[in-house]
């Protein structure tokens, strides 16, 4: 079958590759309809150092069932379904506290139980993919939502969600998002659905700002005296900070800017330790909470949204491109070419 | 002055009565600028057997600052200023928890902390009212928000609040609210505000149904067979129920209704015992949760959504009327004459 | 093999049955090393209506694993298990949720998915028994315990912790129980080890009380005159009310005792409506909580305090019968004889 | 009156000071009867920098009231009462959610809202002191409790107590303390209260793990290797982490030990940024807490337990000495001489 192969920094292609197939009882193989890039796919395209290539990208995907392990008992070939991003066993203490992430039962090795980073669990990016504990990692698509309305279930969109869970955005809160890329424009949704009286975004870009507007959101640009615009603005600090960018120094600008008793959320990406001015947090009574996402959790409260129309996550698509363009998708995305927002593409 | 009092049964009139003055070092006494009459001032309208006549009504109202007792810290003389209905001292145990209707030093006697239904706190359907311990139960109306828009912070829009609260409404849930009347209009709005994913109204009342329907809300027609439908078009049952009409057999349909799991809030006001199908919340698991608003808690989280455009309580301001016709205000809204949803008076 | 068996109102009796066998792929066997006889048995033996006999009674019983179905992923032939009294199918939407009772999926009747109260689901108090869903079901019982220290934990010891947790116990807080049996006892346990400050156990058996007085509690003897002699000691009324008893004239005196914002918890078994005395409800901002226990999310938080020494729920034991006195176990236990507090049988 | 007076770095002195006055209606002044040295206090002895000197020391007093603002509602002159360590208004938002550490109306200055870290707000070890916002801040002595059981909550029962709670503890958690000093001691407390299954203990002074061996903790010797000796004891890491000594290094031991989905609470008080293992934090979940206490939050819980003999927090008290030997008593504090755990002097 054709998928995404990692063969190096700033070198994906489009390869011949061999079947996926059950290997145990619990798995099942879908053949996948739709499959979107990430920016966390993009920490590998850059090389991040993961040591090793050959490996099928991708986390986002949906599909049909094409192949059901004999201990699975939710779904049955031919069923329409989306994959979780990050897998687990589904039984274990961590899987049953809905922190799949850490399942003690699965472990597809240091890059973690997300797909498309390392050999043992590759990635959607193909035609077909190899799906373990079906029946904790996969949700049925219901007939009223097409492939691309559910595609975002499998990550950002719950990602989005888990930051406003983590900076629990309550009604009448003032809510600051750094970031208007993908994830970071599902958090201000997600804001926004939870009641926040303002959701205030920041970026660098223009243009995302703009996007952000007509969500809604008010808008701050970005940069380093961003903080003091949004005391300014805010009078005094936000009731909830979500970074989505996963830079350190927005974390900063977070501590800065969360008012005293605020709740600071980063699902952002930061793969380094750095500094972090502790004295602000201490006085200011802060709470800081991060983590990958766990789908699982939150397609239960966010499918029926889609289903009723107040979320419509298909609003950040920019390109549609067959999978055979995939490295050429990458280019796009990891570039910022043509006013990208977010890639899917059709194997 | 004048002011509405309670005459007896059916019988309220404006009458002049003495000025209210300063009693406590507390107290903060107000010139009433609009007044509304709340569906529990006709529980005293119908002789709900207060066993005293004489005490002007009302509870909901705001006004500006004109007498200031020495104690008080936060409010002065020319301020504009809501009255919470529940009045509590702000400082004992029970009003620390944020339970002011509960305050163990001020008590007002068998009515309760609310105005209007005693002499022991008459009420702001008059020119002018003392307020209790103003620095707890009083809050500054923003410069950008008018006397309207303030004015249903003072009980109603807090009530259904109250109700969504109680009934721990979250993104992605289904949720129930009988009665579409000014509080039950609220709670749906409320719901929405917490993201829920569908707000199913019910009422007797065709004209309130499309009113609900007109603020996005699906409505199914109340009834004995109201229970039916609700389990039917809900798949098995509501993750939450809104009571906000006050009668049992609507608390028995609520039972009926909710999932397994599932949550109720009786927001409606009820004043007799009544056999409950015990059975049927044991089975479903179910939470029954209930009280008295105590609006100083939910106004810090309301107002902000009031001033950012995101809540529009006039919405439901159906009759603007001189204080002076107090007496037929009582009778319209009582017999929901004139396609009646809330009546406002201005002294 | 050898099972206790209804034949009718207050006849049971050891019978000789055709062993379980394994029926669904998810199904595991277990050799029965310990049973117990609970209080809901009793409603059966009286002859709750449930309109049938033949079936194998008993829903609290560990054992060994003896026979195990294919897509059985967390347990083997030999392992030591408990077997939750609910049983779902661990997938389902209501599953993921924790509310295994609930389960869409694994029906087992109008008697609801409890082990031993229909031919659908028969029970433990048996040589062997099938439990369906073995995943979702099951817990391995650590080396470090023997089985009468895990046998409670498939139902009344988590069903204990279930009365103080939706009775929102919390550091500090006044507790009053009602019910000092089995059931009882451990919701006094479980108030204590979430910080009550005072625990105060309700009782018609003084030789109850003293059991609860040599366990730190305080008593007050049961009776019309209770709640009156609750709220004078409590000086207006306890935080928290546990009903562990299943008569609706206690969840009535709950009402009384409950201070305003109080929290009610009723997990005695109601098979009857009754009237309520609402005003109370409303008047003081009370929940009201009841339901069944899903011991599967109660037992990864109560088996490290049984492995810590922190609760030992064997001190409820007094009988240790063989299973084959089933049929005067139930009489003793029914009739209150021998000081009898709880009943266990070994096949 | 005598009072201990800042003079400079590690230059303490029992001076003659002017004798303190009510200054606002809301104030009150104290006879101090007890006051004790802690832990932060030692931050000034050492010379904090707060850029001034002249001021009296302490945060923890209790005392008798001796002159009562005209505002003043709750206390009356000749009340025993004990005054929170952090001081608010009680009136503004900030004050209203909990948080008067945040107060937006009362703000002593830079070195914040704490008894004896400046001019604007001097300290209680002395033998008199004004209390501002008195209502908010004072709380009464039940006469059943002594001055040296009620002492320690103006500040590090409560501040033990936040810690268990910014940690959310839980039944059946396994919860590591880092420090055995009397904040410390007071986290364990905290976490057992909160029915914590395993409370364990690190410190590098091997006495106090006697201590809190005594106390039912297990422990584990402080230094490099004690995460790896936690992360083996608790088989894959704490549920809870709770830093209570302030040190940079044991947060980041705090992010290795704590388990997936783990929470983190710093009580310790660090002045300086530093850097921080933020992937750790990322792959495992981790919320991360921090802040002053506001005991007024936590004195309600914390009371009854005292009043019901299941905290007794003089166990802590190791030195009891006259206040004019309070150059002496610093300096045992601060240099740990006589196995001093907590000083307590008397005016």
């Amino acid at each position: 079958m054709r998928a995404i192969v990692y063969h190096g920094p700033k070198d994906v292609r489009v390869d011949s590759v061999p079947d996926p197939a059950l290997r145990e009882e619990t798995d099942v193989v879908l053949r996948v309809t739709r499959t979107a890039i990430c920016g966390s796919d993009l920490h590998v395209w850059h090389g991040a150092g993961l040591g090793a290539s050959g490996f099928t990208l991708g986390h986002e995907f949906v599909g049909v069932v094409l192949d059901v392990g004999r201990a699975v008992q939710t779904v049955k070939r031919g069923d329409r379904v989306l994959a979780c991003c990050t897998v687990g066993c589904g039984a274990c203490g961590a899987c049953r506290r809905g922190l799949l992430s850490g399942c003690t039962r699965f472990q597809a090795g240091p890059a973690g139980n997300v797909f498309g980073f390392s050999h043992e669990l590759p990635g959607g990016q193909a035609e077909a993919v190899r799906v373990p504990y079906a029946d904790a990692n996969l949700f049925a698509i219901p007939s009223a939502l097409d492939d691309e309305q559910a595609l975002f279930l499998t990550d950002i969109l719950p990602t989005g969600a888990l930051g406003a869970e983590l900076a629990e955005v309550s009604p009448g809160d003032t809510v600051v998002v750094f970031g208007c890329g993908p994830v970071g424009t599902f958090a201000q949704r997600a804001a926004q659905l939870r009641g926040a009286a303002r959701v205030i975004a920041v970026d660098l870009d223009e243009e995302r700002l703009a996007g952000a507007r007509s969500r809604g959101c008010e808008t701050v640009r970005g940069g380093e005296d961003a903080a003091a615009r949004l005391l300014e603005t805010t009078r005094g600090g936000a009731d909830c900070v979500i970074e989505a960018v996963g830079r350190p120094e927005l974390v900063q600008q977070a501590l800065f800017v969360a008012r005293p008793g605020g709740r600071i959320a980063v699902i952002g990406v930061i793969l380094q330790a750095f500094e972090i001015l502790w004295p602000l947090a201490f006085a200011k009574n802060l709470s800081l909470r991060t983590g990958l996402v766990n789908p699982q959790t939150q397609i239960p409260k966010l499918m029926p949204l889609i289903e009723q129309g107040r979320l419509d996550p298909t609003e950040i698509i920019t390109h549609r491109l067959p999978l055979d363009d995939g490295a050429r998708a990458y280019e796009i995305f990891a570039h910022h070419r043509d006013h990208v927002l977010k890639v899917v593409l059709s194997p």
